[in-house]
């Protein structure tokens, strides 16, 4: 974020005296601006940055405990360079929040600079390499040049100069890390189904008749049915990336020719693509884990860590559930341009549909389920919709009404969320295997077929309010569910082997490529500190006295 | 486990000689079963007991990589003994699997005795105390009189005599540990919720209008949401252990007087409820973590810690899906009573409203929603069967057909069990309150009304499948769980305190009685080895050299 940030934030003239240096690695830096009470309510922050004009310093101070900053990577042993986010003063006046780099520690000695209290925060989840930091400052003052003054400034005197429209400036910033994130959840789930799926084809147990061998446990059906669906949806969520990246790139396009219509939808997009995206990996890599029984509990299968790794990304950047109301915010803007007889952007076109009161004939291909989603989503939102308004009839403020309702919201934004995500995998599917050969597509069509029977059978309540659905059709789509895993049964190793990541990128006993699953996790323990001496100190120390009955 | 199982499985004389030595601590030992390479299947354990009538010994072997023991806690680097589960083999002939006081250190030096290898398996999830190991033998010699020999023997010649009816024996400790997993994983959940709750009334964020201060979190319909569902669960679940050790107790009982009709249906009670209730504690406790925000991922909030004890639990002691197909078997069985005219026992007698063929009329008070969980249960099971015969009418055999509709058999186990829950949550609450206070009685009902909104919510497609539910009647509904949260919220503090949970029990940043949170997380922080120096040696070694272009 350190480079981005100060790519997008400073002027021409501060690019140059900053980019070589933090390219070139001259200066090691990075982002604070989470504090320790303060997360998502960037308003809210309260480090402070108040101009000086005799020194011509911003003079900089965290006034209470829970304004220091918290969380920032890098900041605790490494960085010595730090942009902070404070509210600027300037002659008497609160202008909010602004960008300053901060130098933290001598270039030198590295030592935190006087009046600069910096340190680690302790341990987290899994986590421990970010080395996470917190920041405070005691009348710390650095140049009126180190606020980063592309959006605003101030001047010698003090006089505060806005020069562009704050607030949507960042937007480029943020919703680049968010495309980063969901693919980066692809990534990780990628991982852990190849490891899942492997380890799955090694172990054996039980065998169906009392005589026979052991079965893998991947025959058995509920670990497709655990297993299969962390598949698609991985090329679901890569796919969806791509879009993302794709969508994002005509946006910025557009913004160059000074057209920022499909700026709200972008955001609205990049808001529940993030949320869904790293929440659905973190549960489905979840799922691989306990689908590996004891063994994926060892740190030495690797799942542990990638349960971390990707849970993290669920908070922060924005966590779920306030992405999911932005989101809905959006959404409920939509319902109402359909009311109005205005045209809607083309993710939200669907929502047409929320309005003819009948419900849609159940069709049971690949597009009528997707069709059906879109139903859903609008008939949710068309529901949140009138929840919201029996609560403005009551008397209630539009903010309390809102908040009183924002379960049912992000129910609807998940709903929104998910009928987009199924046409994209589907669609760029179709679109990415135009020249591929038969067999490919027959099986990359099982897998989105896959997503689409799951999450049908996920939502049968909603189906049946919003779709002709019966209860024949569910019971004829939960079998055609059971036939696919068996379809996809004997290609599944092979389609884990596709995502091609290596021993070394996998870290798992579990995952490897040759499948020596025990002599793996028998050398792993091998490794442990604790097998170094055939007796422990501690026996001398506290058991034998113990078992002496001497303690 | 070492202790129980002396007493289970020794003959008096037996009893008499280890169980002295063991409860005053002169030897430690634990209890060794699960095999690296075979967990739930224990007929397909490898280590082999191998009689000796020469010497009178038995002659213990690892014959394979995958027969090392695995997992057993305190086994690395605390025990001297050992219960070892093996194949017992005599004259030739293998009589399955029996059990083995083996000593495994001297009890003077306690260094491993020659013929075992025995060490640590290496890191784990979060559970690194619990000092899990490894263990296998070449040829190890224990004397005949250390098989246990309660149910069966070996006498002098290697004659092999059965005494009692192997398998039943050991089902009274199976289902005593279940129970203690049932009320462990409500304790740890009461400690999520309690943690969760107090950090949510100090945490603030945001204002519903601009001007305003920020609300405290847990004034908002999401977190509510979040965290009311975790209090009435750990409710539920305390409830419910309290019945099974209720009903385990009478069993037992019944079983003293030789009757042994109950315990089919003990067991499936103990299967389902151990399986749901450690996976709704898990779920949970993650749902408590996440609805802390970032600082739920700190090691200091306890939470992590917590989330690895309890999804552990998830697994040990029978795996969440094998322990629902068990259920499952036995509620098949049900099924074919009750077409058979055959009498049910109690907590099955509901499925005959699987032959009705009629929605059950939708009735929105608390009973009304247990039978509705009850005819949704029922229904379930119906359309399992019903794919089950169609699978035997299409010629594939019972464990065929069986294998195929596992999924199904699942989902109308955890069915069944969700009613059977919900029940005894309301009874035992009527139970418990009879002399308590009217505002007592209405904080308890509007928790376990929480719990049923909450499952019915989550639940409308079956619900709309097998009851009369309509699409207003589930707007109605989801309305008055939105209301019944306000209600909650002014107790929810009162209500995590009555849980009575020590700050030294809690060990947690977040979650103390006096609300420091912020002053506790830099305290903990200030803990980390990172910041005993202000620069760390790492700096003049890596990054100094890097960033002058040295390296």
């Amino acid at each position: 974020m350190f480079v981005p940030t100060l790519m997008g934030q400073c002027t021409p003239e501060q690019q140059a005296y900053w980019l070589p240096r933090a390219l070139d690695m001259q200066i090691i830096g990075t982002y604070a601006q989470t504090e320790l009470g303060h997360g998502t309510f960037i308003r809210g922050l309260e480090t402070t940055a108040t101009y000086d004009p005799e020194t011509e310093t911003f003079v900089m101070n965290s006034p209470t405990l829970t304004s220091y900053k918290w969380w920032a990577g890098g900041l605790a042993k490494t960085v010595n360079y730090c942009i902070v986010v404070a509210q600027l003063y300037t002659k008497g006046v609160c202008h909010g929040t602004h960008p300053f780099i901060v130098q933290i520690r001598d270039e030198e000695t590295h030592m935190p600079r006087p009046g600069v209290k910096v340190g680690d925060i302790g341990p987290k989840l899994g986590f421990n390499t970010a080395d996470n930091g917190y920041l405070g400052f005691d009348n710390y003052r650095i140049p009126r040049d180190n606020m980063m003054m592309k959006n605003a400034q101030v001047l010698k005197d003090g006089t505060y100069v806005k020069v562009a429209r704050h607030g949507k400036a960042t937007y480029g910033t943020m919703v680049f890390v968010r495309v980063l994130l969901v693919n980066e959840a692809a990534f990780n789930l990628a991982k852990a189904c190849t490891i899942a799926v492997r380890y799955s084809a090694i172990r054996r147990q039980c065998s169906p008749d009392s005589e026979g061998s052991e079965l893998q446990v991947l025959d058995y059906s509920t670990q497709q049915h655990k297993l299969f669906i962390c598949i698609a949806t991985a090329h679901a969520l890569q796919l969806n990336s791509t879009w993302l990246w794709k969508t994002f790139s005509d946006t910025l396009a557009a913004i160059k020719q000074g057209n920022v219509d499909t700026l709200p939808e972008l955001h609205a997009l990049s808001s529940c693509l993030k949320a869904l995206s790293t929440a659905d990996a973190a549960s489905l890599i979840e799922q691989c884990r306990h689908a590996c029984g004891g063994h994926g509990y060892m740190m030495s299968s690797g799942l542990p860590y990638l349960y971390a790794f990707v849970t993290a990304t669920r908070t922060y950047e924005g966590d779920y559930t306030i992405l999911l109301l932005q989101t809905a915010r959006f959404l409920v803007k939509a319902y109402e341009q359909v009311e109005a007889g205005k045209p809607l952007t083309p993710t939200v076109s669907y929502l047409s549909q929320a309005f003819t009161g009948k419900k849609l004939p159940w069709d049971s291909s690949p597009d009528g389920i997707i069709r059906a989603f879109q139903a859903l989503a609008a008939g949710k939102l068309s529901s949140t919709v009138k929840s919201l308004r029996k609560r403005l009839e009551s008397g209630l403020s539009y903010e309390q009404a809102w908040e009183l309702s924002t379960i049912q919201l992000n129910g609807a934004a998940e709903a929104h969320c998910r009928a987009v995500m199924s046409q994209n995998y589907k669609s760029e599917i179709e679109r990415l295997t135009v020249n591929s050969s038969p067999n490919v597509k027959l099986v990359l069509q099982q897998l989105y077929k896959v997503y689409l029977y799951y999450w049908a059978l996920e939502r049968t309540g909603d189906l049946l309010l919003y779709t002709s659905i019966s209860e024949s059709d569910i019971f004829e789509l939960q079998l055609r569910y059971e036939g696919l895993l068996k379809e996809i049964r004997p290609n599944a190793v092979g389609i884990v082997d596709a995502f091609d990541l290596r021993d070394e990128v996998l870290h798992s006993a579990l995952g490897s490529y040759d499948g020596n699953v025990y002599e793996r996790l028998m050398a792993e323990a091998q490794k442990s500190p604790l097998n170094a001496e055939p007796v422990n100190q501690t026996f001398h120390t506290y058991l034998k006295p113990m078992m002496k009955g001497k303690l």
